[in-house]
Formats: structure tokens, sequence, C-alpha cells
């Protein structure tokens, strides 16, 4: 017997002033869908919670169109098939789904793939195995490129993106030097995954700190953050470096961090160390990537070679204060939050 | 019988204030040099001038030591054996050397080839031949990658680096747009070079007159203004846009163009449209591209598929003001000076 109920968030309205705030979501009780044939009901499980979310809620020109007023907010989830109309999708499969900020949702079992019952939990897709791993993985094969010996810095190092970059240099044999906020998480990159070193960017001196980090320079700088930290970066990296960049999370919460100026600066920089900066969304290399990413990455997992940290938040109504956590770099690892019953 | 005096062009001083004049260079007349067994003498007969020497004025960090105060100016020539110790290569083959602003070198034979005797004026090789000429085909081959349909931007359209990338991109298919100072070069982009559009960078309108000319926004633009153009660029550039940047001469004459802001503006279109922005210097392609640029554009040549357009002064002293004008934009194709006899 399935509840009568279910329930999303909406974004209700559009951040002003950059930052956003409680009052820019909304909890809304809506019917509990109901499954056709062909398709399955699907009760959210995890749901995850992702810094490109932040980007959605704007009404601006970016890579993905913008969430509308009064609509969920997007988002990937791991639900369980708790009613099914497609004999291929039985109830209790787990699957991943982009369905949005929601209890439970309707969905073509055609669409949907069973993840496989390898003995490593679901909500890993979400995370370490997900997208967040992919953008990790295929950033790092595609653009960074690190080799052995070479200096690898990596922008919001404790977090799932950033702790899988500076892993996966590591076991290519390169310096990894994390960037993070506050001595928590410094200390978590370097005493738990292993880097070289781990810089707090709130330091005053960062700057200088970063750079006795890197005394050869940088080869590679995995950019999520943007503003005052490339600025540090920039007279570092050497020639043939690369920068993938993957976020700007100083200044996609609209603070901007005061650095517009550095243009001049930075485009001659490209041109005298022969820089290579590229941009990029995971989804351009999940053609070319994916198989060896969920082989490679999910061996390590099972060797025990890398460490990954979940950061759960009970409840769906706690998602959008999850979410401005996040934002503001209160989380520590993949941020979840746990919707519906666990499997 | 040789001459028992040569001259050279050394740098007097460094410029200042960002803009260099007559009075940072010096002709001097010095001792002719004399070969040692297995070296030659060398009289210089074309002198190639190129934007990249404004920047090895400035004693700043760069791809290249800067020239030393006194030393003469640094830059490449063809030149003819007038005097051989070494029976490899014998007097009057023509060569390409590395001398600087000099009317006479010794430079040893095993460092030297002969020129090939293959119809092409021993000049060529310092234009559409030689680095001007590798600089566009290694660019557009390894970075800009343009297809059939795309559209090319190209800055400094009439030189001799722009006017060949637009010339490859047409040949594969692309609309290219040329952008060049002045109603003279725009009609010659569009005339001689067949570019589908050509814009004036001195327009008022500028941006806009660009913005028409590529309805279809811009898939490749090749980066060597920097400033305001760079800023009219941007919000053109589509998905997965690819940038080789070869030069930034509205910064290299230091006037910036009062256009430092904008670096947030600029990683935030490289984030959310996968824009791949790469510095490059030529030799970093050698190995892979020389043979095959010899090839194709040594083809293109003899079958009358590509044009290029020389600019030539006479007599070495008259180096610094063609210099100085190439730097200010007042010339028209590859600049040569006719230092010595034509071969």
């Amino acid at each position: 017997m399935t509840a009568s109920i279910a329930q999303q968030i909406v974004l209700a309205a559009r951040p002003t002033g950059g930052r956003a705030q409680l009052t820019d979501f909304r909890l809304e009780d809506v019917p509990m869908p109901v499954p056709q044939e062909g398709q399955v009901l699907l009760r959210v499980d995890y749901l995850s919670l992702d810094p490109y979310m932040r980007g959605r809620m704007n009404d601006a020109r970016s890579y993905a169109k913008p969430v509308q007023i009064g609509e969920p907010m997007t988002g990937e989830s791991v639900a369980t098939v708790i009613e099914s109309k497609d004999a291929a999708l039985p109830a209790g499969a787990h699957v991943l789904v982009t369905a949005g900020w929601v209890s439970h949702a309707v969905a073509d079992a055609k669409n949907l793939a069973a993840l496989p019952a390898d003995g490593i939990p679901a909500r890993a897709y979400l995370g370490v195995l997900g997208m967040p791993g992919f953008t990790a993985y295929s950033g790092m094969a595609a653009i960074g490129k690190p080799k052995s010996g070479e200096t690898v810095v990596v922008g919001a190092a404790s977090g799932p993106v950033g702790s899988l970059v500076g892993q996966l240099a590591k076991l290519v044999g390169a310096r990894v030097v994390g960037i993070a906020g506050g001595a928590k998480k410094c200390a978590y990159v370097v005493q738990q995954l292993g880097f070289d070193a781990a810089i707090d960017h709130r330091a005053p001196d960062f700057a200088d700190q970063l750079a006795n980090a890197c005394p050869s320079g940088i080869d590679v700088y995995f950019e999520n953050i943007g503003g005052a930290v490339w600025k540090a970066v920039l007279p570092l990296l050497n020639q043939y470096g690369r920068v993938p960049v993957c976020g700007l999370m100083a200044q996609t919460s609209g603070k901007n961090d005061g650095v517009d100026d550095g243009l001049a600066t930075t485009m001659r920089a490209i041109l005298t160390r022969s820089l290579t900066v590229r941009g990029y969304i995971n989804y351009e290399f999940l053609a070319e990537y994916r198989q060896a990413f969920l082989k490679d990455v999910g061996g390590y997992l099972r060797d025990g070679k890398i460490k990954h940290q979940e950061d759960v938040t009970d409840g769906l109504a706690n998602a959008p204060q999850a979410f401005l956590d996040m934002i503001d770099g209160r989380n520590f690892g993949k941020v979840l939050v746990r919707v519906g019953d666990e499997e």
C-alpha cells in the first residue's frame, strides 16, 4: 500500500544579490504519481546535492536551462522501484534517476537501468561512482593528464570531486596539493586521503603557503573555485600547465571575490607559458571514458585504494539548508539527503 | 673579396611607457667576422621582422630570454654562404639562420641546412613556409581544428600568420571572418584571400559588426590581438569553441587597451561553454607537424591555392622604423628587410 501524498521542493524565488537563502525554496505536498503501463513508481532513497544546482537557480545563459519558478529543483537520486508496470524492472530494483528534489517519481522503465548488485551501496553511484566521480576522472583523463613527478593542485580538495582528483593524481605518482576551507578539511586531505600538503584558502598568507607547497611550480590545476585562488595559482603554473575548469564556486555564489580584474595577466600567462585552460561538463566525455571510469574507480574502491566521504542529511525538508551549507563550504564530503527508507 | 666592415642593430635601451621608439635601437659598424674551420661566412639577404621581437625588448618573464642592452636584436634571416670552410656547405648556398639584426654572420656549417632549390624564393622560408606559416598551420592543426561549416574568426587577418590561418580554414570548408586594421587590409582579406567577411577593428561599432558577420557564433577564434577584440569575441563563442592564443598585440605594446577587467566573465564563459583556451609557441609542435606543414603548404603554394603578401623595406638601417610600423599595424603582409644582395 503506497501513501497517497508525495513531497517535492520547488524553486520559490530566484536568489537576489547573489546569495541563495531558505526562502528561495518551498516544500510542497503533491498527489502521489501513478505509473502507467511501461512505467515504474520510484521511492527516492538518497538525493544528491551538487554545486551546479546553484547555477540552475539563476535565469542566466549556462550549459543547461534554469529551473523555472514553481518547478521542482533539478537533481539526481538513487531510488527503489516500489511499484512496477514493466516486467523488465521489478519492484525492489535500485536505479539512478534524475527526478529532482522529490520523494517519489514516475519514470519510463525503458529509460532506467537497475544498478549492479556489486556489493557497493547504491548511493555511491551518486558520489564517487557517479557524476562527481566521473567529473573528476574524465577531467583528469581528458585534460589534466597528470604524470609521475608533476605537481597537481586541486581546489575543494575534501569534496567529492576534488578528493578523487587528488587521489587519482597520487595513484600516477604526482605530488598533490589540496586547497580546502579550514583546518579539519585540510587535516582530512593529508591524513586520510594521502595528499602531500593541504592549504587553507582562508589563511591570510594563502598565496605564500601555496607557493611554498609547490617548489617545482604547478603542472595541473584542477579549477573549481576561481577568484582569489586562481590569482594565487596563476604565477605558479609551469610551461604546458593544464587547467581543467570544472567549477567556479567563488563566482557561482555571486561573490566574485572582487577579482574581475586580471584578464590581461591571465591571457599573457596563457600565451607565454603555453597553458591549456579548458572548461568542461562531464557529459561531454561520457562516451569516451564512462566504461574505463567504472572499471578503474570501481576497482580502486574494492581494493581500498581510494577513500570517499559522505555527508548525509536526513529528510527532504532539510535539503535546502543542507544545500546552503554546501554552498558555504560547511559540508564535509559528498552531500546526500536521505529521503526515503534505506535499501 | 669581402668587405671588412659588417653592420648590426643593437638594443640601445629598453622601451619605457610600453611603446618602443627609434632611440631604443642603434646601428653599429663591427669588424667583419672571420669563419674558422667548419664554419661559413653568411651574407644576410632578408631579415624577418616579427611581433614576438617586441617582447624580447622587455626584461620580463616570457618564453625566451630578453635581448640584453648593447646586444644585437634577435631574429631569423635567409642568407647566402659567401665564404665556406666546410665542403658540405659551399659558397652560394642559401640557408635559414637565426643570426639577429646583422648584415653578416659566421655560423657552424653543421648547424645549417641548405634550403631546397624547389623554385620557391628563399625568403618564403621566412614567411608562409617559415615560422609565421608554421605558427598558423600548427595552431590550427593542434588546437583550432576547424571543421567544414564551422565559423573561424582570425585576428590580424592580413598578416603572415592570420592570412594563412584563414586560408587553411577556407580549404576545409569553414566560414572565415577576418579582423584587420583599416579598409585596405579588409578589402585585401576578402577580395584577394577569399575570406567570407572582414571587420575593421577600428570601427566604433566593431563588436556589432563582428556579431553580424557571425550569425552562427564562433567555433574557432585565432587569438593574436587580445584586449577589446577578445571582449567582442567572447560572447559569440559557441560550446566547445577553441581559442589558440598565438599573440596579444594589443597587450604586447603595453597599451593593454584598458581591459584588464573581465576575468570573471572570461572564466565563466570557459566553464559554461566548455571552451578551450590554449597558448602556444610554434616550436612545441615542430616534431609533430613540420613535415606535414612543408608538404601541405608547399603544395598549396605551388598549386596556387594560397596567397601571401610580403612587405619589404630596403636596408638594415631602416629595420627599426619598419619594426615600429609593424607594431603599429602599418605593414601590409609579412615584414622583411632586404639587407644584402638578392640571390
